[in-house]
């Protein structure tokens, strides 16, 4: 089955979506199209990419994934389509892709631009043909010409040693709950059964739960999530709020002598 | 036709409901999904209760919903599949099931949780593979062991003797129509074509509509809805704001002697 | 396949949309869905106009359209089908659908109510069972009696002379970006290579580009769009907070002598 997935940042009072969604049917009326998110802040890179990194996988491979997260980029973006991880991309080369993945990109090409796209819409006028065709068994090939990478922007990095993890905020979800770049593995690399102090706000703590349900009521808690990364909310509670942390906000763990 | 609803808590600027949706479609790809709603308020029960018990009967008998609504629920809280009004539920046993049918549960189970469940995302990890497989025809006895009963909660009950009927607010909507839980039925057994007066916030009425139309622009109207709840509303207003009234306030019909 | 449209002024946090759908799917499994939008503000006709014409011809003719904007309207109002530039629209007869196209109606019907329909909830009610109907090859003519033309609003209109172009905003966007009523046909009927000035807020401007990205980062950009409406935004920003204009907010194009 042909699936071809929707990440924009174009809200929903308009008709951007509806548009986009009716250029794909009229190409190909077999192919099921599923919405992952079009409620990302505008123009937002850093939330585009975080929320696409954490779902695309759940997909089965060869899912084409249509992303319009600040579409109309900067004046030198490419419009593009790649393969990563066998899964298929069709979006504006801004740097998001390179944020999605530490696997390196399989093929990429330029888009050859249909001769009458307006060049305010290019989800509707260019990315919907596109991921249209590949969703049909298109090969990448025949969509434009080679490319030798995507843009690449640097993530925040977690800043490790065997004294600390420093780590950052990098993305509050809609239920106050705050996710963290600070990864189980390296905490488990480095942690190799210390006591630690894990810092944030002015908060501090020893712990880290294995569930949401281990906290009492109103309790912060402290869990690897569903994608391995530290998060930190409240029991019932909205953390963002109560905690003060906020995107980019700092979080650290310090390890016992 | 499998049809799987969605109903959660989770909002739609993140990747939850996409998950889950991938998950379903990885199971079983000729499984219709169908949002009811991802916009309930975070963990707030009644309102998912509300949404749901409005909307559910209006699928085929046999329709899957899957509940993501406070499904971290309490630390003792089973996550459950049942049948109810020929039609199956997956969720989390916090007492909303309760709250959607004056029904007798006609099966429940207690699921069994998959080896690589994370705690943190039941509804992906699941509450999804129960979801589809219930909608691709295995027997609910198969998904876990017997319970006897699911948790209950009690909704606010509306108090009715022959003078009067006291109810309360159950829902203001997004146009800010206010939902209460009297119920037309009530209403008319204990009414008998006397004269009655509706009371709430500082507003006196003494007649019922039988539709929005018979109102004025800007004035009040009362009418028994589709649901055969009395609701209040502004013609063409936001009844809500206007009049003061949200969730709980009480609203009650006095009959003339 | 057919295809049935939805566009409404529900929000997405009650059951009604969900509602809507379900009676469709009972009537006919066999309908595509695909939502326009259903954060049209509560009661805009303008709204729900303009994103209609944005987008019902790039879904394929013979598609169903089922508008639910303001749909209990003023007590006259008649519930209608129509046929328009070979589109099948279904909703109340308030005056929205005299707003989304310049061609005259081809057919239009009041339509006979189902004997249990609830007056609060005729999105459910009417317009789903006559939607899936005519999704499924029913005639215009078998859902309801004839009737002459559709209720007429009369637009904002553009005023146009050889020295200037006055015209008004007709949407914010989502990302905020100013749409208005100047169409690209107008300006290039009467500009015939003339310098010109652009006004609107105390700005002036004396040149429209082809694209967004000819803008620097923060400035502002002045664009005839996909639609072929001249669109006024800031590249990288939001332009209605930056330039304070909203809604009806006025934007002349003054020629050179």
């Amino acid at each position: 089955m042909a699936i071809v997935t929707l990440l924009t940042d174009s809200g929903e009072s308009d008709h951007y979506v509806a548009a986009v969604k009716a250029r794909i049917i009229r190409i190909n009326p077999a192919i099921r199209i599923e919405d992952i998110s079009h409620n990302i802040r505008a123009l937002d890179i850093a939330h585009g990419a975080y929320v696409l990194r954490s779902v695309f996988r759940d997909f089965p491979a060869g899912t084409v994934h249509l992303v319009g997260v600040a579409s109309t980029g900067n004046r030198d973006d490419n419009f593009v389509a790649l393969q990563l991880e066998d899964h298929l991309f069709v979006g504006c080369d801004n740097g998001l892709f390179s944020l999605i993945s530490d696997h390196p990109v399989q093929q990429v090409v330029k888009l050859t631009l249909p001769q009458d796209a307006s060049s305010t819409f290019p989800e509707r006028d260019v990315f919907a043909a596109a991921a249209a065709r590949l969703a049909g068994g298109t090969p990448l090939s025949e969509l434009g010409t080679p490319q030798e990478a995507v843009k690449k922007l640097i993530d925040r990095q977690v800043k490790a040693t065997r004294k600390q993890i420093v780590g950052n905020v990098i993305r509050v979800d809609g239920m106050g709950n705050i996710i963290t770049n600070i990864q189980r593995g390296t905490f488990e690399l480095l942690s190799k059964g210390k006591n630690f102090t894990v810092q944030f706000g002015g908060e501090k703590f020893r712990r880290i739960h294995t569930s949401y349900q281990q906290a009492e009521q109103g309790e912060c808690f402290l869990v690897f999530n569903s994608l391995n990364l530290l998060e930190i909310g409240i029991f019932k509670g909205n953390a963002s709020e109560l905690l003060g942390l906020s995107y980019d906000s700092s979080v650290n763990i310090a390890f016992d002598e």
